[in-house]
């Protein structure tokens, strides 16, 4: 079988099937963002690990080599943060073509540094490989959470509400920007969205804060698209939900772009990816309040939708187009 | 300037000289094997990340995915070995090509789990991404290690004795016969010698049994050959050293091979690279009574040499061709 017919997330469920039982300082395994493990200190350590290709993340005709260090860094950040946890400790693996210049290499580290500098954490091992063709770069990212701020994918619960922080579909616009080099749009929208591609911010700030309210029920990073990392939490949680289509927040930017390219910003929103702002259900008296205050240093907070039970399914209010729904990255599926 | 002109270890080094200062708690940071970490628990925390390149590391003419699994999890293991310490838990990216079949994938993990299973490690996550060309398998392990038994490469002094596990240059002579593809060979010596390459073990038992003594002083594993390895020790420690060449373990199999091949077994032995044995130095009257007593569960301990000052450079007693000392294995100098 290829790995196309079975797609990114079947693969993982069929390596993680086959995975031996493991000890019990895990106290989450495979399947999730980031591992949680317990340690003999008062904290869980966290870990993740994730990758930029060159070709299929990025490519040097549209990014730097600081914006590519800058957002390897971003997106593992992302993924602790949405544990609720404080990033501490990165590695980075990099294979590089020989016929890579040294100017590249030092701008891209330039970038690793700056981004691990702006959220706190140290930069403490790595690997250096040469590849036959294309340039990768993997971080590994540790930090940890405080047993009480550790928030999964599986707390959500029927009647929690489901909110969005920021803004959704600006990565998706940037990079259709980016391919149009529709160079004659208003500059200060090119780089709004185009930098919300290239050097996504994690909203750490925002995680740590939102946490810290005790009010969150469950949490992710969207990475994939919000409909597939809305299904993440509603599988894990085994709850259905109601997404109001009408109320997602979507930059007046983005939809000018939509419009002048043709594109749908709404589809945009609910499955384009890389946004990489925080999903998350809870208590609806403690985050409307949040909501209602813009409690959270000026980043927006959104209420999107409501968790029901299972048997509800995903349902998208105000969506004509049903087919929007089995969209969203896959890494073999496309 | 181009990589191949500044090669894998001035490319490491112009990085880590513009690293910024980085936290209390990071007690070794990039330059060594491994990162260690004081965390508020009584064990350090280890981290270190290696990978496996398609088209550098191997070759799938050569290699099955099951034994690539395999090697990608001994390689960590012997890194955080070679520091004293107890490999504990895994994460393991993927980059695949899109015509990659399932069958693979699965091998692959096979291998994965089940050397994880022999080193008594955990795989806790992992991120799977498509690749533009060959695949990559990068492993981060995590471990730990009792503060009285890190062993660093910077703690070898005048008057160590120099010692190394195991045999010397299998590894090299079992890639050359995978590339002669001298079939007409003995089957035993075949099999002997390819697997000391496609799946080197590391030595864990043994690393861990050496630094219980308390007489090692610095320790490294040899990947990127003998001379290269102590190199990097030597350096580390501020010291020089002579190697008595006639004294390393090379194994009959290799000298027939060799002499078979054309080749130079001596050569293999000091810079092949991908032995994974452990090379380490220490008080000479305890760790030869370890050497002559077969005190390591049947892994030999030979001792080698003998550190010196500084002064006295690398000197390599009993070898003619100088030529041998600048080798070693470098990913852009080639």
């Amino acid at each position: 079988m290829k790995l196309n017919e079975l797609g990114e997330f079947g693969l993982i469920k069929r390596l993680v099937d086959k995975l031996p039982e493991y000890g019990r300082d895990v106290i989450v395994g495979p399947g999730d963002d980031v591992a949680v493990l317990r340690t003999s200190s008062d904290k869980y350590l966290l870990a993740t690990i994730d990758s930029q290709v060159e070709g299929i993340h990025f490519l040097f005709e549209y990014t730097g080599a600081r914006q590519l260090g800058e957002k390897a860094i971003a997106i593992n950040v992302s993924d602790i943060a949405s544990m609720g946890g404080q990033p501490r400790h990165a590695l980075v693996s990099l294979a590089l073509p020989d016929s890579c210049q040294l100017k590249l290499v030092e701008e891209l580290y330039e970038g690793i540094y700056s981004a691990s500098h702006a959220y706190g954490l140290d930069v403490i091992g790595g690997n250096i490989s040469s590849s036959r063709s294309g340039l990768l770069v993997d971080v590994c990212l540790l930090g940890e959470v405080e047993p009480e701020h550790l928030v999964l994918r599986s707390g959500a619960a029927p009647g929690d509400g489901i909110y969005v922080t920021g803004w959704l579909g600006s990565s998706a616009a940037g990079f259709e920007l980016l391919c149009s080099k529709l160079r004659n749009c208003d500059e200060r929208i090119w780089e709004e969205l185009t930098s919300s591609h290239l050097t996504p911010k994690a909203r750490l700030y925002e995680a740590r804060s939102l946490v810290a309210t005790g009010a969150v029920s469950a949490m992710i990073d969207i990475s994939d698209g919000l409909i597939s990392d809305l299904g993440h939490i509603l599988e894990a949680s085994g709850v259905g939900a109601v997404v109001y289509t009408d109320r997602l927040p979507i930059a007046t930017a983005v939809r000018e772009v939509a419009s002048t390219l043709g594109k749908d910003a709404l589809r945009w929103a609910l499955s384009g990816g890389e946004d990489y702002e925080l999903l998350l259900t809870g208590d609806r008296r403690v985050l409307d309040g949040i909501a209602s205050d813009n409690g959270l240093g000026g980043t927006p907070l959104t209420l999107i939708g409501e968790i029901l039970p299972q048997s509800a399914g995903l349902q998208l209010e105000g969506l004509n187009d049903a087919s929007i729904l089995s969209k969203g990255w896959d890494h073999f599926k496309r």
